[in-house]
């Protein structure tokens, strides 16, 4: 049975996406409209009490959160597809330390760009300039942490492919695209070298292809 | 050898110390003070590039990230001492759903209280009562969803003590104590009920014994 996938048009939920085609999971999506209040329909909040995306169901399993989500496809078929979570305890710790920096670190500002640029002028709200000059700069100082780490190993977990790069993915295409902010990833050649590394990968070009035909027939 | 745990003073590495002390796994504490700005000495930002606590050495292997330290030590020492990831992988995956939870939904608003009602007191900075209002009822609608899903199971992931409660400690101690918020807990008959069993854990109980004790002699 194919895994429902909640929300495809968001950042969120195409991480889970990514996960899924890594490891060969078949799933479907179940479109869900932001600015139509999709989100809190009491049906929706049924699966999600905080009105988040994403939501997937598998059977009768439901599970939210991105990154839990991820973590529990990676462990479940962790032989299967590409191993996304090291391979010892200590490779492991170190996805998930570099999963929690994504999530910590990087996505606020990232988001808030996010908001700001993206989001903002499509509903008629000003961009605020005074926290996109925050955030840029923020972000930046994030990024110079990853141009050492990058320098170090190819990748944030080590020298293997994993969840904490894969995680990047869908905010850091609207960084270097409609954000207009590409430069802060050309920048730094370690940072530009990762990036030019994981966006090439078989299972983000099926995601940006998926999006591209509007998610249909998947 | 016994587990380094740096910055035994501060809610997030309390989680790790509670986690280790369930796993019944030796640890040393090494204070750091963030008033003194310790966390951005040179040595510091070695072990941890964005000078956040906590950090752990164990041996040669160093981690941060008190989540991802927590889902270490809970998978690799899983069958010694309490198990703190559930039976399945379905449980684990509810584990790692409300831990994400516990950091996305919970936290930002517990921690601006502690900021604004507990910090910025200590360092001359007046609380900005209007974020109070607003962080409280952020958190309020948060207890709201917990409340309704501790009536249906024990603990957050089902009916069994693991990471995701046990990460709420730190924090929800300070809101019923020094923030002064005790009622947010009181008023809610299940989330009243979770809030007794799992702050009156031995873990528990022994971080804050050993912090009545400055962390001497642990």
């Amino acid at each position: 049975m194919a895994v429902k996938v909640y929300g495809p048009a968001y950042a969120s939920p195409k991480r889970v996406i990514a996960c899924l085609i890594e490891k060969g999971i078949d799933f479907e999506t179940i479109p869900i409209d932001l600015l139509k209040g999709e989100h809190k329909a009491p049906d929706f909040l049924q699966l999600q009490p905080f009105g988040s995306l994403p939501v997937i169901q598998d059977g009768d399993y439901t599970l939210f959160e991105s990154r839990a989500i991820m973590r529990y496809y990676a462990a479940k078929y962790k032989l299967q597809g590409t191993d996304l979570l090291g391979g010892s305890m200590e490779e492991t710790g170190l996805v998930d330390q570099w999963l929690e920096v994504e999530a910590h670190n990087f996505n606020p500002h990232i988001y808030s760009l996010t908001i700001q640029i993206m989001f903002y002028p499509a509903v008629g709200t000003p961009t605020d300039e005074k926290a996109v000059a925050e955030s840029e700069e923020k972000l930046g100082k994030v990024l110079d942490v990853y141009e050492q780490r990058l320098s170090e190993s190819k990748y944030l977990a080590g020298d293997f492919f994993s969840l904490a790069d894969l995680s990047h993915l869908p905010f850091t295409q609207y960084l270097v695209g409609p954000i207009g902010k590409e430069y802060m990833i050309r920048s730094r050649k370690h940072v530009s070298a990762w990036w030019d590394d994981i966006s090439g990968r078989d299972s983000w070009k099926r995601v940006l292809e998926l999006e591209s035909k509007g998610w249909a027939g998947n």
